[in-house]
């Protein structure tokens, strides 16, 4: 057997704490697999007195992350502080800069300095592994890379955030609203206390980036994803969902039409009778389509420290195996160079909900503004009638694009007879 | 960029000729992934005359597959043949003999022989690779041995075979009975003019075998697998899978029991929520629960020519880049050695459906029977009444011990009022 793969921890919270009880527990058999021990010779993080429930036994401690990753005798350093910048960036770059490969849990940082990174790695020969940044019980960078490898992708899309598919689900589930919902996630500790980053679509983002840069082998280019997030999603929109044959399901999705690279998160309907309908609670899942394999599809869960640290290992067993693909699948100096497809000129169908005053014309009025943008419609939903008082009217287009059905929401917001902003919820064909 | 990979192909069907189409198509972009183009060199198939839709131009051909084997310029051969002993062997055999590494898409070879060739291709140091054996769309021995590699499994199971599930599929959505929709099936070009292959389950049970080999390190033992087809599977039983909360899949599942490896195929009542009750018609899924990752759920296309090339030339691009993991995972001295578990020794809860005489009593001899056995039924269904005429009841029971179950079965089926041999499908806990 080869000697140990020698490996500096940088953050050492449930995930550092993950991969060290994972590598115990495992060690044995992760050995034999790729024909080396993995060995943690130093740990960086802050509080030593903290008790992890692991043992460190004689790893060396670093109270300076940043210095542990200039100085440990490692070969690989794991960054899992996260955040876009700062520390854990300068850990990285600093581990790269001294040779060594970097695996890192970090989605932020991908997206935002992932190319740059690339390249750093790429000039000194040394790996740099993410697959615990996306979906961490999926392997999906691996079957990206390698086990679909031989396939040109068309396009690729996933539940990517745990929380908000954990709130969706409660909301179809029980009818309750979001807000609610949320807070009964915050104190499940499935949602943080400042959950933005996931409620808004951004964490998702991060990982969509990420995803597309791998699938299409490109630059990674996170400020071209259009993002919306959770917050207006609303039981009366759930309920309309459930009749019209759809669930609700934040959804990243990256694909390429004539434009270019479309990249987009937002809720979207998907019909309820394809698979990522019935991915539920925190579970994420992703689908590419490939040209010779059709369509695959992946799901397990998305965080967690023990999904998580399968990932990490994954990526260092790879490492001590040797195995080295381009970090996006091919060599930097051959990534695509595609050009951002606008949202205007995203082609889909929409779902849109007015609450209108009940009185004759209103219906002529919206009508006559689709046909003026020349969408036409599928199908129309008003139930009961309640004269002079404020309904809800649910209207499904024919596939139109983003920019007339725009100027048309524009043209109906501004109805005197439709009393709030309408709400749009694109449909996603699978 | 490093010299071509030669490849030498033997057999050129549906599988061959999309072999070739793929490389033709996306071999720019392959060649970037792997670093080095993949080259076919060499075909070797009976009818050179026959039009396959792909230019052979340079190609050497050869009449004698088993020749070229032997014979050919290349580094490896792709074996596409097909059977578990014959040519399909003999080339196999040849080219690890001369050094060659292997990939090849033939489940019944692995299932019989996949120990021996795994042995034979570690002592020559050449890969001998299978992904292509096992659901075909679905990257899963290279996410067992790679992507999940960091885990300890304790259980794999799937929709292994297309037919059945087609068949399966369309029996639920119609109410049609088995026979019929299977001779649609064969109309369509979904199942063979010889069924059994598929409807008994032995195709299942090789791929089953396979996954259960790579998944937990050991011999490939086929012939321990409890294997039965979905030939009785009646529209009434679907029904009552329905209003149970569950729908009926014919599936593979490999376990480590407390016994020692747990090999079954069979139908199944699987819970309606679970993502594998939703893979429909010819698709394929695999479910790995890991000790770290939980569990991970991989679906995509089991068969077809683009499928099967996908994961054939996933395989030439490992070889091509260098990455060489251990046939099972593990090298073959370190193969688990475990026990068969007899099905006698499952666990599980059981469907019992009875066809009994509407009289006094028959409830009371059969509940009889299961108490004695120690038995527990969780509920049971009867509906209306027509004294003296044939009805159906269901039993569902608590998990017990199938030995027991077994037994109290025999006693059952021997009862007066009992008409026809009871019917029993297992319930799978998901």
């Amino acid at each position: 057997m080869k000697p140990p793969l020698k490996i500096a921890i940088a953050g050492l919270g449930t995930v550092g704490a993950g991969v060290l009880k994972l590598i115990a527990a495992n060690g044995d058999l992760i050995a034999k697999r790729c024909g080396r021990p993995l060995f943690v010779v130093a740990v960086g993080a802050r509080d030593r007195g903290k008790d992890r429930g692991v043992a460190l036994g004689a790893v060396k401690w670093y109270d300076d992350a940043e210095r542990m990753a200039e100085e440990a005798d490692a070969e690989v350093v794991v960054e899992l502080i996260g955040g876009a910048d700062g520390i854990a960036k300068r850990i990285c770059e600093a581990a790269i800069a001294r040779g060594r490969h970097v695996v890192t849990a970090n989605k932020a940082l991908l997206a935002n300095h992932g190319t740059a990174l690339a390249r750093a790695a790429e000039a000194k020969g040394v790996a740099l592994c993410y697959e615990a940044s996306v979906a961490g019980g999926i392997p999906i960078v691996k079957a990206l890379r390698e086990g679909l490898g031989a396939n040109r992708l068309s396009r690729i899309y996933g539940i990517l955030n745990g929380t908000c598919n954990y709130i969706l689900t409660v909301m179809r589930k029980t009818g309750r609203v979001f807000e609610d919902v949320l807070a009964e996630a915050q104190k499940l500790g499935y949602a943080e206390a400042d959950p933005g980053l996931d409620v808004d679509g951004i964490d998702a983002a991060h990982k969509l980036a990420i995803l597309a840069g791998v699938a299409f082998g490109t630059e990674i280019r996170f400020d071209a994803v259009h993002v919306e997030g959770i917050r207006h999603v609303s039981p009366l929109d759930i309920e309309y969902a459930k009749e019209l044959g759809y669930r609700i399901k934040l959804l990243g999705i990256a694909r390429l039409t004539e434009h270019g690279l479309e990249q987009r998160v937002h809720p979207c309907m998907v019909p309820v009778e394809t698979p990522i309908a019935h991915v539920e609670d925190v579970f994420n899942a992703v689908v590419a389509d490939g040209n010779f394999v059709g369509n695959a599809v992946f799901e397990g869960r998305g965080a967690g420290a023990g999904p998580t640290a399968s990932a990490v290992v994954a990526d260092l067993m790879d490492i001590a195996r040797g195995d080295r693909p381009p970090t996006f699948g091919v060599p930097m100096g051959d990534l695509a160079v595609l050009p951002t497809s606008p949202m205007e000129r995203h082609r889909g169908a929409y779902y849109i909900r007015l609450m209108v005053v009940d009185r004759p014309g209103v219906i002529a009025d919206v009508t006559a503004a689709l046909r003026d943008e020349q969408v036409s419609l599928e199908s129309m939903l008003q139930r009961g009638r309640r004269p002079g008082e404020m309904v809800p009217v649910v209207l499904v287009t024919h596939p139109t694009e983003e920019a007339a059905m725009n100027r048309a929401l524009r043209r109906i917001g501004g109805l005197g007879s439709v009393l709030e902003s309408p709400r749009v919820i694109r449909i996603e064909e699978l």
